[in-house]
């Protein structure tokens, strides 16, 4: 897999890379008992691709393990490009096993790659039709997807990227809590997954509960607690949420998406400090809630006066749909999709922005935006005031021009890979608004589709599909890491 | 029109402002007389409209300059906004008149006003749909807007952006010839004028004997010379420059399209030094020409591959359409809206491209993006290095923090203020297609529509038109100087 050239320090340091990733394969294989477990208690009669994929996985795992043990060393930080890299290429290949082995579904391998990197990378985009006849283990599995990909973004968010500094993340390295400042990086994983892992299945747990006392059923309460706070968006129903038609279940799902597009490094922090102020005095969350706020009111009021809906239906919809498409959930109900075109273009556009850093959102992220934001100011007052020495504050520490110069890069990269993916796809033949509108959903790894994709990507062309995986791997990886490791001088150093 | 109430200085300063567009006004007023006197050379029976302009305006000018007089005063630099958006406010306003003045064409207000800013902006966005029966006077009228906005481009651009350093336009204080170093407002303007007024006309001279040469009539040959040199585009014809259907006409406005979208200050330093070097040395130039090779290739490859043309008319109508909608000219042929739709988006995305800065191209130009390139190449750089020092150079010169974060502040805002009208014109009811492709039209002063607005810009609301004017002046101004009058800062000062 890799051709190891220059040096044995380079060497070492892949093989070490290789360790990591066999562990976590092994670890990985594990969770196919789960659904396996699903498929027996509920008579699916038919478990062998989770077998297969189970003893497959495990053994790659203990190979690679084996061979490269003794090797261990701690990695430097330019190796968590590649093992960010490694980490959503190995899982997606894997996700898709299931998909592929089961021969119940009849599944090319395009469309059972993109639906296990659409669930891996919390997209939710699926290229099924038949959601409600799935079997109960295929069902399930969908969500455990989106939950394990939704850890493996937090954890690799607040102990991996801080460090890398992409996109200006290092803005955070002052809030990750003690253990996670360590230096090293396999501790640091390690300790962040050992401590987020409880808050996040936590939230599932509270969610899982909420979605029951809504009305679901349990399967479908798990479920989508599942999808909900990893916000993945996998639905059990073709409808979605639409499925339930119920003002309770848009309510419990969009108060959960919110609690799940928080920094889940400041839920740490709140729990040790046992005190909520570190989440309500952060910058980051107070600018995602004003703009979520406004475009929550904006979207309600347009339902209402379009007479799209009653009263009632706008707020509950406009309220649940506007969060669910922003934190890049993608979760829907009320036909969202045929609403005016202007609502769903302002729900598009919120995509982009997302949520907050160090949750399972996609998109830009709101503490980018709040950056640039306050640099546009700084430049209209330094355009009026030109000798002034005007420095940008969040939580009311200076940013440096070298945080600023990454937010910048990975705007100006972000929208630039967005209209490639738009063209790619309008070249590929469809048509303009299709293409907006499934590029939107997947490289903000968001999940609803427009146009064409409006109720499913099967309709998308095989090489449309591919393309899509690409896209949901950039937005999800924050375009940086695969520059970088197709960059030359990654590969000189 | 002014309130004055903080100090006597900033009075003066009003004063000083008004003294000065007084002078243009008057100046501008007696270029009514050529209009008339086509009007009277071609028997258009009517020449009344352009006559009550050419006494409103000059009685407007004279009262003005009189009552202002014995006040002037050097401007400072930051008067420099308030004397860039008052020139294109006012033009603006005086553009229209004959349009409302002239009982002939009947237009409403909104249409009259339209087609004034988007005459003087150089955007050529037409509401007419009679073109080719218009009177003569009123066509030439028309092709005249363009030339006058596009010299008022070059010379705001040459001779006072530099000293705004709107969008990191310091970049080229170090071009400037000799006498436009002067750092007193007033006298720059002048000499600005003066020198780049003489190869604006020469060029356009040229530009006419091409188009007389490759078989259009001298009137038409004059009018489309007038609006290719100022990449304005308007035509006399309701087809364009489709009415020839003539591939050395095609040809003819292709290369002087290039030509018009190159650096004026460029062509002063290659005059001055007896050589083309300077020109071809330019960084900006160079990445200008790659890019839009690159652009042609890819649309000429296309419209062939395709089979929308023959091999002939693919690489004619590529090469000429491309660079029309690239460097923001518009003028159209081989009906390009009606083109494959990848192909159409990629000259939709060219646009915001555009040409190099000092010239009367639209969009965000050349320079910033080699600008947002490098800073992208240097961040990737700084990933995989976090100790190094990079620096970005740009004609050999490493480029100050401050120039890049004003050209990233105008990338963001050019990018956010292009959503928001875009979501302007589908919020009142425009499709999304529509709405796209007019927005790129006006923001990037192109002037060619896509979806309904393709055959023309009378099928946009009135309040679709207000909002378009704005968008043209948001273009054609870089947003910054409007945000600054808009900004408290500013009035505090
Ligand atoms: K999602
Ligand atoms: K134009």
């Amino acid at each position: 897999m890799f051709k190891i050239k220059d040096s044995v320090k380079v060497s070492s340091r892949f093989t070490t890379i290789i360790h990591l990733c066999s562990f976590l394969i092994i670890i990985y294989s594990f969770t196919m008992l789960v659904p396996i477990m699903v498929g027996l208690f509920n008579r699916d009669g038919y478990i062998t691709a989770f077998l297969l994929t189970f003893l497959l996985s495990l053994s790659i795992g203990i190979v690679g393990w084996k061979s490269t043990k003794g090797e261990d060393k701690y990695l430097q930080k330019r190796d968590g490009f590649m093992v960010a890299c490694l980490f959503w290429l190995i899982f997606s290949a894997m996700s898709a096993l299931p998909f592929i082995l089961d021969s119940r579904l009849n599944m090319t391998l395009t469309d059972a790659v993109f639906e296990g990197v659409s669930g891996i990378t919390t997209t939710g985009a699926s290229v099924f039709s038949n959601i409600d006849t799935l079997p109960k283990s295929i069902l399930f599995y969908r969500a455990q997807l989106n939950f394990l990909g939704g850890l493996g973004i937090i954890v690799l968010a607040v102990a991996i990227l801080p460090f890398l500094g992409i996109g200006g993340a290092k803005l955070y390295q002052s809030e990750m809590p003690g253990p996670m400042k360590e230096e090293k990086m396999t501790p640091r994983l390690a300790d962040t997954a050992r401590n987020l892992w409880g808050l996040y299945s936590a939230l599932a747990f509270a969610c899982a509960l909420s979605f029951k006392a809504a009305g679901m059923n349990w399967f479908d309460a798990i479920c989508h607690s599942l999808s909900t706070v990893s916000l993945g968006g996998f639905s059990t129903h073709g409808d979605s949420l639409g499925f339930y038609n119920s003002a309770s279940v848009e309510l419990v799902a969009g108060v959960f998406s919110i609690l799940a597009a928080i920094n889940f490094a400041l839920y740490y922090v709140a729990l040790v400090r046992r005190s909520v102020r570190p989440i309500l005095k952060n910058a980051e969350f107070r600018f995602f809630i004003f703009i979520l706020s406004c475009i929550v009111g904006v979207a309600c009021l347009e339902l209402y006066r379009t007479q799209t809906f009653g009263l009632q239906d706008s707020l509950v919809h406009g309220f649940f749909q506007t969060v669910s498409v922003m934190t890049d959930n993608g979760l829907g109900a009320g036909g969202y999709p045929s609403w005016p075109n202007h609502v769903v273009l302002l729900l598009l556009g919120a995509s982009f922005f997302g949520g907050c850093f160090g949750s399972t959102c996609g998109g830009i992220k709101a503490v980018r935006f709040l950056l640039l934001y306050k640099q546009s100011s700084r430049e209209i007052n330094n355009l009026i005031h030109p000798k002034a020495i005007l420095t940008t504050k969040v939580n009311g520490q200076s940013v440096s021009d070298r945080v600023i110069s990454s937010v910048w890069g990975l705007f100006f990269l972000y929208i630039f890979f967005t209209c490639v993916f738009i063209w790619g796809l309008v070249a590929i033949g469809h048509d303009i608004i299709t293409a907006f509108g499934t590029v939107a959903a997947c490289i903000n790894n968001m999940g609803i589709g427009y146009g064409d994709t409006a109720s499913g990507f099967g309709t998308l062309k095989p090489e449309g599909k591919w393309l899509m995986c690409v896209a949901m791997l950039f937005g999800r990886l924050e375009i940086f890491p695969i520059l970088i490791i197709f960059s030359r001088a990654f590969w000189r150093y």
